[in-house]
Order: C-alpha cells, then sequence, then structure tokens
C-alpha cells in the first residue's frame, strides 16, 4: 500500500492540465539558481565526463514510471546521474573540436523559446520568430561585413545549411532534377562538388543524401599551409567538363575543421565566375572573426559567393542550434523546396514570408531570440573584443610552443585554433607520443584536447572559444601538456 | 556625450567573460515570474497574433547595438515588441494545424539543456545525452506497445526523421547510390516511393533532396475514408516493377495531416513483405495515442514496419523539436550515413553510440532530457489521461456538429481532430461560407482553426491537443462557430 501522502500525489498527477504555476516559479528559481551554481563552479568539474560507458543507462529504471513524479525527485536525479555524465563544452579548459559555450543571456533565450513553443512554419504561425530572423540575420551581415545583396536563414546545423546549398546548387544546374530525379534519365549528367581535402565530413555526408554519391565530391590538393590549389581546381574542373561531368558546385573554406587553413576564394571565385559555377563559402566556424576590422582580409572574395553558412552556435556564444545560410538570392532555395499543401495555403502568402518555402524542414524553432539576445547583451563591441582575446590568447599559445624545443606548430594560426605537436626522432613514435600525451590531459579531467591527422603525423588542437576563457587557463593546459610530456616521453 | 553611468556600463559590457552570475539569478527569476504570468494568462491573449506584416521589423533597429545594453531593456522589447508578435500555440483554443503545446517541464528541460550546452556528435562530447536518448525512447517504444526489435534515434522534425528513413530505404534498394549515386549510372534504375494522396508534404520534400525527383512519388488512391486503397498500391507496385522501376519504399500514415486517416499498414505490410519493400510508418502525430491500450487496435501493423516516425513534440507535451525514427534495423541508417573524419576519431568507438553515425547532423541537441521529464513527471497514467481526455473532447465537438442541422462532420474522428464544414446548397457558395466563417473566427483572436481541402471542398480542422485544454474551451470555440457561422451566412 502506498502511504495517503503519495496517492494524493499520484491522484494529483492524473488530473488533466500543466504543473500549478506556483510549482513554476518555485521550481523554477530553483532550476535558475543551480544553474548560476554551475557556471560559478564550472572549473571544478572535469571537462570530459569521467563516467564509463553506460553508467547512465544503469542508473535508471528500465521503464517509464507509470504514475508521475514529485519533480524534486527528477531534480535529485539530475544532480545525481545527469551532471556526472555531462562533458562541459563551458568549461574554459575545453579546447577540443572547436571550443564552443553558450552564454547566459542564450540560456534566458531558450527559456523564452520552449515557452513560447512556435512553430515557425508560416508567418502566420510564428509572426515574432519569422520577422525577428530577418532583422538578427541583417545585423549578423552588417557585422560581417557581407553586401546587403544576401539574405540568410536559420536552420538547425551547418551540416544541413550546406545540404541545402548544394540543393540549391543542384536546382540551378539541373532544374529537371526536382522533379524527375537523378537516376535513370538520358539527359542527366553525372555531377562534381569540388572541396578540398580538408573539407567537413557534412560534405560528403550532403553528397550522399542528395544521391550525388560520394564519387561526386572531387578533393582538390592543397599547399604547405593546407590550403586548397586554386590551380588544382581549374585543372580539374576543365578535367570534368571535358569527360562530360558537369561541376555544379564549389566549396572553399575559410577556417577547415583540422587547421583552420583559409582556401583562396577570390581565386576559387574567378574560376566559379567563368564556369557559371555556385559558390558555396563554409566559414560556420570563422565567420564570427568576420566581426574584427583586422581580419576581415581573411574574408577576401567570400562577398562574391552564391551562399555562406556561419554557424553562430559555434564561436558567437549562442547555444546549440543556430546556423545560418546567407544566399545571394534565396529563391534558389524556394525554387529547390517550396511546395504548399492545401492545409498551410493562406490568403497572405504573397505578402509575408513563410520559413517552410525555403528547405525540407516545416516547422522551425525561434531560433532568433537567442541570436538577438546575444547581440543586444554584449554588443557589436562586447563581442569583437572576445574573439579577438580568443585570437590573441592563440597566438600566445603558439608562441609558448615554438619556444619550445619539445614542440612544434603544426599549421598557421588565423584565428583562434592551434595545431601543434610533441616532436620525437620519427612519425610512429611521434604519433605514439602524441596519442600519450592526449589520452594523459584528457584523462585527467583538467583539460580537453583534440586531434586531426596533418600529412599522416597525429597533431594536437588546442581551440580558444569559450565566454569564459582567460589567460590563466591557456597557461593551466600548456602546464598540463608540458607535465604529460614529460610523463609520455619517459 | 554619454552620462558617466552608462558610460560606466559599456564599459563593463566590452569586458570579458559573461553576464556576472548575481544577474543571472536576477533575471532568472524574473523570467521564470514572467513565464508563470504568461501561463496563468494564456487565455487572455489572441491566439493568432493580431499584428501586420513588419510591424517587427519596423519596431527595431537596423543594425545591432554597437555596445552592449542593459538586459532590462531587452525584456522590456519582449514584452512590448515580441509578445504582441507571438502566435500562441500553447493556448487552449488554438486548433488550427495540429494542436500542440509545451508543458512546464519541458520549458525546464530546455533551460538545462542549453545550459550544459553539449553537442551529441559522439558519446565522449555527450555521454549524459546519448545514453539518455536510448533510455527514453526504450520507455516510448515500450508505452507505444512497440516490439524491442525497435531501436530509435531522435532528429529535430518527421521532415527530417522521414528523409533518413527513404535514404536507408533507398540505401537498401541500391547500396551503389552512397558511392556512385544516382545520376549516369546505366544500373541506376527509377525508383518509386509509395504514398497515399494525403500524404504529408515532407515525404515530397524528402523525394525532391534525395534526388529522386518528384516523379518517384507515386500516390495511391484512397478510399471515401481518406485511407490508401491496399489494392491500388498492389496494382501500382505490380505496374512498376514491370516497367523496370525499383520501388523502394512505401510509406502508410497511421493520422494523415489533412484528416488523421489510418492506411491499412497490416495490409500495405503484406505487400511490402511479399516484395521485400521497405515499409515506414508515418505515426508522427497519432503515436502518442498508441500509449492508450483502447487506440492500440489502430495501429495494427505497424509492428511489422522498417521504420516508424513519432514526434513526441506534436502531442506529448515536449517543446518542438524531438522526433524520433524507430528502425527494426537502426545499422540501416549507419550503412548510409556513418562516416569518420580523423578529427572525430576516437578509440572507444566500438563500445559505445555515437549519434552522429546514424544522420546528416553531426551535432545534436541535448533533446532526450524534455521528453525524460515530460515521462517522469506525468507518468503513463498522467499522459494517458490527457490523450483520452482530447480523443473524448475531439468526439464531443462532433457530436454537437452531427445534430446541428448547419454542419457536417467530413470525416471519421479516430484521434483528437475534426473535420467539419458548414453546409450550403452547392459546393462553391459551401466554399465561400467556410473561408468566411474560418476568417471570422481567426480574426477574432480568440481561436485559431485551420482548413483543408477534401473532394474539392474547403473543410474546417478542429484539432485538440493543448495541455491546457478542457470542456470550456471547446464548448467556446463551438459557440464561435455558431456565431461566425450567423454572420457569415447573411
Amino acid at each position: 500500500m502506498l502511504p495517503a501522502g503519495d496517492r494524493a500525489f499520484m491522484e494529483k498527477m492524473t488530473q488533466f492540465g500543466d504543473m500549478p504555476t506556483d510549482d513554476f516559479r518555485r521550481y523554477g528559481y530553483e532550476i535558475v539558481d543551480r544553474l548560476a551554481d554551475y557556471f560559478e563552479r564550472i572549473e571544478e568539474f572535469p571537462v570530459l565526463s569521467q563516467i564509463q560507458p553506460d553508467d547512465v543507462k544503469k542508473a535508471l529504471p528500465t521503464s517509464a514510471p507509470e504514475f508521475g513524479e514529485a519533480f524534486s525527485a527528477v531534480l535529485d536525479d539530475v544532480d545525481n546521474i545527469i551532471l556526472p555524465a555531462v562533458t562541459h563544452w563551458n568549461h574554459p579548459n575545453f579546447h577540443g573540436l572547436f571550443s564552443t559555450s553558450t552564454s547566459s543571456v542564450g540560456v534566458f533565450a531558450e527559456m523564452f523559446a520552449a515557452a513560447f513553443d512556435m512553430k515557425a512554419m508560416l508567418w502566420r504561425t510564428a509572426p515574432a520568430s519569422t520577422e525577428l530572423e530577418d532583422v538578427v540575420l541583417d545585423w549578423l551581415r552588417q557585422m560581417t561585413g557581407l553586401p546587403d545583396i544576401f539574405e540568410g536563414i536559420i536552420y538547425d546545423t551547418a551540416s544541413v545549411s550546406t545540404m541545402h546549398a548544394i540543393a540549391a546548387a543542384r536546382e540551378r544546374a539541373d532544374p529537371n532534377s526536382r522533379k524527375s530525379g537523378l537516376a535513370g534519365r538520358a539527359d542527366a549528367p553525372r555531377m562534381r562538388v569540388y572541396v578540398s581535402e580538408h573539407v567537413h565530413s557534412s560534405i560528403d555526408k550532403s553528397v550522399i543524401t542528395l544521391g550525388l554519391g560520394l564519387e561526386s565530391l572531387r578533393k582538390i590538393e592543397t599547399n604547405e599551409r593546407f590550403e586548397m590549389r586554386a590551380e588544382k581546381l581549374a585543372e580539374a574542373i576543365e578535367e570534368d567538363i571535358a569527360a562530360g561531368i558537369l561541376p555544379i558546385c564549389v566549396i572553399p573554406t575559410i577556417g577547415t575543421t583540422s587547421t583552420t587553413s583559409i582556401d583562396p576564394v577570390a581565386a576559387v571565385a574567378d574560376i566559379c565566375e567563368k564556369h557559371g559555377i555556385w559558390m558555396h563559402v563554409d566559414a560556420a566556424y570563422s565567420s564570427s572573426a568576420a566581426i574584427l576590422p583586422e581580419l576581415q582580409p581573411l574574408f577576401d572574395g567570400w562577398e562574391r559567393a552564391d551562399s555562406i553558412v556561419m554557424n553562430p552556435h559555434k564561436w558567437f556564444f549562442t547555444p546549440f542550434d543556430l546556423s545560418v545560410l546567407y544566399c545571394r538570392d534565396l529563391d534558389d532555395l524556394k525554387k529547390a523546396f517550396s511546395l504548399v499543401p492545401e492545409y498551410l495555403r493562406t490568403d497572405d502568402a504573397a505578402s509575408v514570408k513563410n520559413g517552410m518555402d525555403y528547405g525540407i524542414q516545416l516547422g522551425r524553432r525561434f531560433r532568433s531570440l537567442k541570436l538577438w539576445f546575444v547581440m543586444r547583451y554584449f554588443g557589436r563591441a562586447g563581442l569583437i573584443v572576445r574573439i579577438r582575446e580568443h585570437c590573441r590568447l592563440a597566438r600566445l599559445f603558439a608562441s609558448w610552443v615554438n619556444e619550445s624545443p619539445n614542440w612544434e606548430v603544426a599549421a598557421p594560426v588565423p584565428f583562434a585554433l592551434v595545431c601543434f605537436r610533441a616532436k620525437a626522432a620519427d612519425t610512429d613514435t611521434a604519433n605514439s607520443l602524441n596519442e600519450e600525451i592526449m589520452r594523459i590531459v584528457n584523462s585527467s579531467g583538467k583539460a580537453y584536447i583534440s586531434h586531426t591527422k596533418l600529412d599522416g603525423k597525429i597533431t594536437l588542437r588546442l581551440s580558444v572559444g569559450s565566454v569564459h576563457v582567460e589567460e590563466r587557463h591557456i597557461e593551466k593546459v600548456w602546464r598540463l601538456l608540458e607535465a604529460a610530456f614529460e610523463q609520455a616521453a619517459k
């Protein structure tokens, strides 16, 4: 038998309606406090969760509860089961992959967005979301120095943004594909998408998804700075055209994932313009740095793109997910994707923008709110000083690496990522040494670094991007690396 | 010159770091209060925003602020500019499209998810998210009565879930397509995907995206209950096979968007099994009702599917977005999408699940948390009584329509959507009449209904699904409709 109190609670839980608003207030305050404590204590947590696989699964029941539970029990489990299994992306010593973090105001925006719970398929179903999206994307366009011909649309991730860009390129190159598809058509040529060897894996996934196949992706050789060689691109395109293959898209990257190398966008634009090929610029990571006047030259040529992807969720203190696709002509996307079933037909379609017309997703979250909060709370100047500081910290770290006899910098540092490695007699020894150093640092919980492979050599990556990062954190990870070197080189 | 106080504030805003945690607490409480007030006052708001196009744009500056603003100013603008432009999906008289709403605990989960800001590409980068996803999807599988062979993955929207299902079907039918694509291959047959006339538009978008083309979609005739005619499906498949076209996927829907009609899934399964065709069941809307024991028969046959899409963000009080794709063999997705670049290679790949392997998106939000909160706070019983009540209210409304001389029910009501229309002498008059009624109701701000077209007739749709809805709300919208009828029929 259940105690009477529990039974009363369970009965309440099987009534209609939502949580009483008094409880909403009480638990809401409590969560705000917990999150404030979390941000205050962020450096006390291990960066990489130290749990073992299946620890969370083992700690939870195998079925949902029959009756509702007191929400305090849920909060206890967040503390005891979830929190130890969190990898702390906000930790200032998260230097792996790309270091990203939310900001407080980003969390606030997600509170409103979740509470309003609008689905922005139609202007009518979410006017605030639809219009604010246009406003903040124009603000961002100005801040990054793009001409006003560019109009944007918000998606979830760069993978999805880029897939839409390539789909629009395919539509332009072969307008018949929307109706007739690609298979079994005598008039449908094989198509080609050009990228550098250092392109992001999402583009491989895009060409799979779009039915172009991995063979449609031609990876162009890079130079010693890991930048696409424009003359090799020109040759490849000429060769493909001669072979009856249709070039549909070139994707130069400004800030590749491995090394943040910068493909020669202006030279690529020359080639694309000559052949009438869609140029999509992947600036998912780097675009935040375009707001620094001194770094604008690194973006030279992107204003000639047909489309550009930027990820404010990466390095703009905006919680995941929010990726922006800017297009020279947003109608290219509409041509590829728009179709309106009767149940979504409205009488205002000519006078308003309906988000659903620009992509595969119908419903769309109110993502623009968090970007708006971030831009207003920090201001352009506040964002500039933070991004600039991250770049300075990366260069500072690179200078320590350069000055040390044990280490070397492995690639240029145009933004806030340093590729570096411990030196050893030969490549195999160096690879083992660097893997061991990475293992030691990451398993300490004190910092997280990741790796890539450059010319066959395991290369460590240190990314600086958290809103919480300061010089002392970079000093700390350098000390950890030096100690790990000593330990691993023994 | 700026006043000294403002200048001090601006200087603070160009320092490094995030909002001080004291401010986070203060503003956090304030937002909790505002949201509690919002939920308490939800019925005072017009359901459909009553702003005019461009009102939001006109109210906002054309550029981002140079210096950060006090967050209180941002909150004021949320009240004055954003709130009037919100269409209130949580309003109990939101009956358009599908009525969906968040719950309080859904908002709480989004607070944690935004604050942790994990990107769940790898187990290592988000163990809590990766493991909790498996746990809650197994809970949901049990609650909806699916056999334990099914394993799920969370995406953002049903459009994306379904696109992945068709991609997996394509991979199975033509494993060469991943590598070689579909164009210009002598061995790549034209493919066909079969749906009913009432299929959701997202499937049209999926076949465009996947390079199959709109012609690959064969829409099978429906019967007088708007259900796919299985014998017509069988004929279409035989005909296509004879013509050298490869059937790759059949998508029966349980709960179509227009009318919530139910395709004969078991009969479709027979046909799919006979020909070895992938069966993907679209239960995006209806799946929440599968937790009602008395409605389980409506889902007969879905346990034979290769994949099933369910949208907890529709009718399970879970804030947008959260769509689940269940697969009989999740490796089908992995075969289609997995590829691991060096910078994402980890030594634990054999022992853990990495979310990025199952789709196009690399980073993935911590979406499982909100489904977990919802299932724990309401419990299975609490969810059942709410969904059951929504179905009862829809049947009650349909009974009023049936009893009235002015109105007719236009389709069966298996779940919580009623298709109905005002009667008139002929179709044209009826169409104008119903459009005018819809206009009157929606522009009143007191309720929102939407429409579809059935056999050429404009048909109104009343969906019941908000966590806040009670019988009095259904009575209210019925009174509004009756009054609008009187006004429009004059």
